[in-house]
């Protein structure tokens, strides 16, 4: 009987028996991740699988110390647990970054610019992959544009990752699937092998901002999913909602990013909303759901100890918007929710204008 | 101060202060429900909010004699009472076509040409609507193209009542948006004011056989979404699934129904799948799951004491495809759950081999 090859490399490949792809490499690029919520950590996860070194920059010295101690994040994730010979952990964001030449940002949105400002080495070298699924509140830019106004780093180097992809999901390995955007091919492509395995596929596409704005938008559908949840309505109408979003955000995309051709129920699009959309755990759909049965938007922030997402990418989507004047997108969904956070208006008054807007 | 004109019409119009175009009308057109499942009910119950006399067939003495003592179905939503006084009911169908010059069909596929053959009356003359959501077994086609090459029925007078719309929740009076598709618009304009109100919201449009197909495969697709559930794939892999599925429905319908433009996120076809692939109250996500879990086809429909729909639809839809030969859809889902339900092929290895073909 002859073996198949990839017997013959089983020692030294964890996941040989189920992909002969995905043997642990030596990696010559140099990859870091800054963050350390959930999804950085997942990502941490992912790429710790493939690579034999990866740098992650936590902004706590507890999580670090934690994380030497113990293996895994104590906050995030816990489940996971780290083969310490592989992650140069790190507090200090210089040093992280001034290691990589790949750098993947996991960061929250509400924090990230703080982070940047201490980079004290230019970025524009750099191939720099968004994780963020929310907009920069101070620039009221989606990371991609604000890493390009900001930090000069050119559009080839930037990228996206983007799901739908629950993190908790990634932690329990169940298959997900990630699409890697980049405007050079090779770039995702590298990306895509660092992190792929027998429960992550990915695909690869181009539109970098679009599905950047994508993962922005999706939290801001979420929101209005929640309100309306939180409101009453049903099944019936949350789908009715979800089809109205998903025409919504390829109309956004089309008027404010490009009018390439894109598929928009492609799951970077569609399937990154649903998993949001319909998830109970979303803390977006959560807070929405809050708004809807009558908290104030202070006390819903208040009672969640935290700002969800959607509340900056409304705002975000909202004015990127109004400054197209005549050339706007019609966007009912959007406005309804800007409305209802931003200018104090009544939750189930707006959704009887806005239901009578929906098809 | 001078009062609103609908204020003098309030003690003739039950809807008045909702919605002034609504009143109560004295119809002239004769229009009947066939069938007694939930979804008749349903359709009852909209009608007879807005007309004075609507035709009712249902099949069992029992509930006839049910619905005359109690007012209300004796076995699917119990609490929507009728005005005995505008429903004419009869277990006759010949009566109740013969009475009608609009019919809608609401009887479940499975049973619905062995009604059909009853009636001796020709079809031909009268507008017919279906509210079939699944596939005439004996005949493998959609109700629109059984009645057109069975009964003779003109594509001109047929027409489709299509949801997003659990029953469930017209039977609550939540907000729900219903599709009445026809060729015809004054035929789907009289059906949209028939069935309209405060809380059903109707469009329109022409693509009879597309949204027909749409509701028939949003089962085949909720039977894979249930498989999936029921192997253990989580949120993500969900996410993904129905995004393939919505785009495997419009490359099938283009191939197999027509190429015209459809926006396939409108709510008749992406709602319609997503109300019934995330609810965990769809028969067909159910029977899928059971499979999922490892009962036999024979066991999980014994179990459920009926057939899915989504069960005679796959077979269908696999057939009519590839009848198609090379110029057949491209279309994965289908394929999946056709081998699983018909070919006894193994769930578990099945899904696998579709992970690969999902992006």
């Amino acid at each position: 009987m002859v073996l198949p090859h990839f017997y013959l490399s089983i020692k030294y490949c964890k996941f040989v028996l189920i992909k002969t792809h995905n043997c642990m490499k030596t990696n010559k690029h140099k990859i870091a991740v800054l963050g350390s919520g959930s999804w950085a950590t997942a990502i941490m996860k992912m790429l710790t699988e493939n690579l034999d070194e990866v740098a992650w920059y936590v902004r706590s010295a507890y999580t670090m110390e934690h994380l030497k101690l113990h293996r895994h994040n104590p906050k995030y994730l816990q489940q996971v647990l780290f083969d310490l010979n592989k992650i140069k952990i790190s507090t200090d964001i210089n040093e992280v970054v001034a290691y990589a030449d790949t750098i993947i940002i996991a960061i929250p949105s509400a924090f990230v610019k703080a982070e940047l400002d201490q980079i004290n080495i230019p970025l524009k070298n750099k191939i720099i992959f968004s994780a963020v699924k929310g907009i920069v509140p101070e620039t009221l830019l989606i990371l991609g544009e604000h890493l390009k106004k900001y930090h000069g780093v050119p559009e080839k180097k930037l990228g996206v990752i983007a799901g739908p992809c629950h993190a908790e999901e990634v932690a329990m390995e169940r298959l997900s699937y990630l699409t890697i955007a980049a405007k050079r091919k090779s770039i995702a492509k590298q990306m895509s092998a660092d992190l792929s395995s027998w429960y992550i596929k990915t695909s690869y596409s181009k539109d970098v901002f679009g599905i950047e704005w994508a993962a922005v938008l999706k939290n801001v559908f979420a929101i209005a999913s929640g309100i309306a949840h939180g409101l009453g309505y049903g099944d019936n109408y949350q789908a009715v909602l979800i089809s109205n979003a998903i025409r919504e955000m390829k109309k956004f995309i089309k008027k404010n990013v490009d009018k390439r051709k894109r598929n928009i129920d492609n799951s970077a699009y569609l399937g990154d909303l649903l998993v949001t959309s319909y998830s109970i755990f979303s803390r977006n759909r959560t807070f929405g759901s809050m708004i809807g049965k009558g908290y104030t938007v202070r006390s819903a922030m208040a009672e969640m100890r935290m700002v969800a997402e959607g509340y900056y990418a409304v705002k975000s989507a909202y004015k990127i918007n109004l400054d197209k004047g005549d050339k706007k997108a019609n966007t009912p969904i959007i406005d309804t929710v800007y409305n209802i956070l931003y200018k104090g208006a009544n939750p189930k008054t707006e959704f009887i204008k806005l239901s009578d807007k929906l098809n």
